[in-house]
């Protein structure tokens, strides 16, 4: 039976593989857990510890290979294959979300954009036609998705969601700030910005703290 | 000396605070650490580990007071005081991002919104006027801000950080899916949705495995 991960370490592995990913294109050949710490801002005793739920990576006092620890987190994130992504709700966040540069490269398809507004339903958004959301269930039951990106109003955030679950979607990236509900077999995601902010007030109000 | 707390717990506190600050406008008197760890998807003893880092909030098989930790939480993340926030990119994301319904009733001001752009410059935007990026610095050190919010193209993102870090910026919201280095004494965040989708496929990969 597999461990357990903790989500934290999850999470933590984009942005080791970001990284690197970086290294490995500028050609550097062994990393140490030091080193990778000291760039991501965790100890290096939180890599090795969280690198070792996926195997031997690294040899004692040697650090690890680039190439094949993005290699295997490249297979472990999933990465080796492509995702289907369908993008609801194309007012400004919409809109920038679908248009952002990163997803293509790090296998992130946009096969659909979809919005309830009669005025923006037909008109195109990088060379894709925005559909009548009302169309998004059938769609999905014709063309699959793998991941729902959400970017409606909040106060229709959980019918958005209901109708991406319904047509057979697993993983959702809630940008509203609404709490919604997904089945157990669901991914869910939020992205709030003001979450982020209040993370960061505690360090400030801290230090604010230690100045008085 | 105050204990050191893992960005990890910080990172989980406005969420608790989210969850507490719901459940009390609902009236709710009392919250068990079960319950509060179904709801946010951690398991309670993640939970009474998280808050005892504060303080001792619960009485052992009573649950904790919903308006005591509420209260407790919105000091400890700095949220009885109000923060200048300024966003720097004023195209769709930043537009979008500096709209959002959601900073103001936590404390969070928009003082500035700035872009390099001469068409986006003297236009208005939910009532104030969007500034040339080049008085960004003269702005902050006529008026100060807490929070910077970056929204520009990736290529000019270290330009704009180090601008708000030079002006007394103490914590960047990076948009952007630029790597930034910041000074040793401010807080940094990044929201790049590949990062968020990545640790989602990564579930969706073992799953895939599961059914094969």
């Amino acid at each position: 039976m597999p461990i357990e991960i903790p989500d934290v370490v999850i999470d933590r592995l984009p942005l080791y593989y970001r990284l690197l990913s970086r290294l490995e294109s500028e050609g550097r050949g062994v990393i140490s857990s030091q080193e990778l710490g000291e760039e991501l801002g965790v100890t290096p005793a939180q890599i090795r510890k969280d690198l070792s739920y996926f195997g031997r990576f690294g040899k004692q006092g040697r650090g690890y290979s680039v190439q094949r620890l993005a290699e295997e987190l490249r297979l472990i994130l999933g990465l080796d294959k492509r995702w289907r992504v369908v993008v609801v709700g194309i007012g400004r966040l919409g809109r920038a979300i679908s248009s952002y540069p990163g997803f293509e490269g790090q296998g992130f398809d946009i096969v659909g954009r979809y919005d309830a507004n009669p005025a923006v339903i037909g008109t195109q958004l990088d060379g894709q036609e925005i559909r009548d959301a009302r169309l998004l269930e059938a769609d999905l039951s014709a063309r699959p998705a793998d991941i729902g990106i959400v970017a409606v109003p909040a106060e229709y955030a959980q019918q958005v969601v209901d109708t991406l679950t319904r047509g057979g979607v697993k993983a959702v990236l809630n940008y509203t700030p609404a709490r919604v509900q997904v089945p157990p077999d669901t991914e869910l995601k939020h992205i709030n910005p003001v979450v982020f902010l209040q993370s960061m007030t505690y360090h400030l109000k801290l230090r604010g703290r230690a100045r008085a």
